[in-house]
């Protein structure tokens, strides 16, 4: 597919920081949650990611919509919906969780954010969770509101970004810890901060609540930031492949459950947690997952975005699929993140790639988020 | 907003007939249900609109996904999810069906096919309905299957669609009645052929299971029709506007109930039938609604798209928004679905519309659909 335009109208929502990101020369959008997500901007990817790796950057994630669980039952109902177990969780926590239907498909992969006993913001991936946690809570009976606030996220990401964050919040802010939230305060208005991030180079992300009052926010620090070299940047897909950061849509639908995305580590197994889902998810523990996420390093000129899953092979029979791919500077080769089946997962094992062309490139399957070679 | 590429993945998903539009020249497209819908090509948006009022058109509707209830509970959960009467609904029908939440709120308006007294598909505008149906029927313990099969519906409209559609199918797809479906047969397979679709102007819409089956039903239209000036085509803005045809996310969303957007003909208020939103449904119908959809023809050079909903005033006091804008070249003048306030929805009322530029163009409210002026 080539990149025709991308027309808009009010059911596809522009963001408090869009007038800025096209004042910035933003390239191309996905739509993410019914509202745009900057693609790339007027550098390519590759500097893109040198850039993202080296100094820090400013992006608008306010796709990244809040699902808000309010009220007495709202502790409950967010258990319902993961496998994590969130009964030690404390507020000013972020929770990656996956969400999981009762089959123990995937539905989303959000991070939670507790903001008190009976509060919860669910900051999702592409689908709309806010209808599966009303039909879950009307069918329920459970005394819960739930609501999408007028919160836009928007995120800097890089090593920089303590400096950064540091001149706009204060110093304070250097010690927030490693997926924790602490309510600053910007402009005399408070605003949750959080060392949480789509990257692998470090960061926050901003919760601003009020449409021109993220627009205030996003002015002051990228006012702020020249001498950081602070630039307009998005979720960078080299750099995300090679950390091994997944994507909901892509690495995961409802075809795939937790365990095959190699996130066990957030499935509570034990029958000691209450949640939708959890028997098939024990079954699909006792025989193990049949197919694993991995990385993927593959011969050949740059490969071209992966728009349907890929046939991986050995022997010329499928043994898996590519979800996502791209040239990497750093490996000088094609990286990517693939589904493979049991038998074939294992780190150095000989695959065979062919993206839409006929031809068959050779590849090392590796682990994740890929290491040095 | 300016129109930057539209960069696509496995998360953004191609339809059947993606190849073939891009061969065709697709101009822009939109995203609609995790999917691409196409929104021009060469020809100008003017060009198209005469081209659909007097000929037939094929149009890549893929992304109008079915969210399939199959099971001894499909027919009590589906009248759950809207406040249509559904007590005669028939197999072979198809109901336009505004779907609501507890307070009233528009959550989608599908079409409904009745396939079965235990099968429906809802043919679904941009929302993730199947997470809403899924969240209702796990917390009330109901007897249904619910998922998206794998059917990619596309579309034929104009005035030759039955010359068109008779030779694919047979003459017999003539005496299909106006929102009716029947199962006809294509290449030796059933495909479920409504005359129905997101035009005043006929035709039909067809429901391939199966990707590859989408396509050579593509193929074969295609090739059937160059004598009848049949040209690839989507939904059109000058059309949709002055027909009158809503669009969910722009016209209706979660802030607006069923009254205010002129669907209470759908709208079962006796008490009768026990569905999601009923009593608050009654509630609103006592008082009537506070504002209602109107249409709208104003002054000024061609419109820009609207992508914020502009404020409509009367001496200076906003007494309304505009959901949906274009330059009609049949008026000679702008069209556009708005929202008015009551004591100022009457047909005839002068208006003043800003489209963000600060200043004031006159407008009269009209009935919808638009009568010739």
């Amino acid at each position: 597919m080539t990149a025709p335009k991308l027309l808009v109208s009010r059911r596809i929502r522009a963001t408090p920081y869009t007038s800025r990101v096209e004042a910035l020369g933003v390239s191309g959008y996905s739509v993410v949650n019914h509202t745009v997500l900057p693609k790339g901007f007027q550098k390519s990817v590759v500097d893109d990611y040198w850039h993202l790796k080296t100094h820090v950057q400013l992006w608008d994630v306010g796709c990244q919509r809040q699902v808000e669980l309010l009220g007495p039952d709202a502790a409950r109902l967010v258990q319902l919906m993961t496998p994590r177990d969130l009964r030690n969780a404390r507020a000013g926590q972020c929770l990656y969780a996956p969400l999981i239907d009762e089959n123990a498909s995937m539905l989303n992969d959000p991070i939670i954010l507790k903001l008190a006993e009976d509060r919860y913001w669910l900051s999702i991936a592409d689908a709309d969770i806010l209808l599966w946690a009303k039909g879950l809570a009307l069918g329920m009976g459970l005394e819960v509101a739930i609501d999408e606030p007028d919160v836009w996220p928007l995120s800097i990401q890089g090593p920089k970004s303590d400096d950064l964050a540091a001149r706009i919040f204060g110093e304070h802010v250097r010690e927030i810890g490693f997926f924790k939230f602490r309510e600053c305060e910007f402009a005399g208005q408070p605003v949750i901060v959080a060392r949480t991030g789509y990257s692998k180079q470090g960061g926050f992300e901003m919760y601003p609540e009020g449409f021109s009052f993220g627009t205030s926010l996003w002015d002051a620090i990228w006012q702020a930031g020249p001498d950081l070299q602070l630039s307009p940047g998005c979720p960078n897909l080299i750099e995300r492949v090679e950390g091994g950061l997944l994507s909901y849509g892509n690495e995961m639908t409802r075809t795939e459950n937790p365990l095959e995305c190699g996130l066990e580590k957030y499935c509570q197994l034990d029958g000691s947690v209450d949640y939708i889902g959890r028997e098939a998810l024990q079954r699909l523990a006792e025989t193990g997952p049949r197919r694993l996420i991995r990385g993927l390093i593959f011969d050949g000129e740059a490969c071209p975005p992966c728009q349907h899953p890929w046939p991986i092979s050995v022997d010329k029979r499928q043994v898996g699929y590519v979800t996502s791919a791209i040239w990497s500077p750093r490996f000088g080769r094609n990286v990517a993140l693939a589904m493979l089946d049991r038998g074939f997962w294992e780190p150095g094992t000989a695959v065979a790639i062919d993206w839409g062309d006929g031809t068959d490139r050779s590849g090392i399957v590796t682990n994740l988020p890929m290491e040095d070679a």
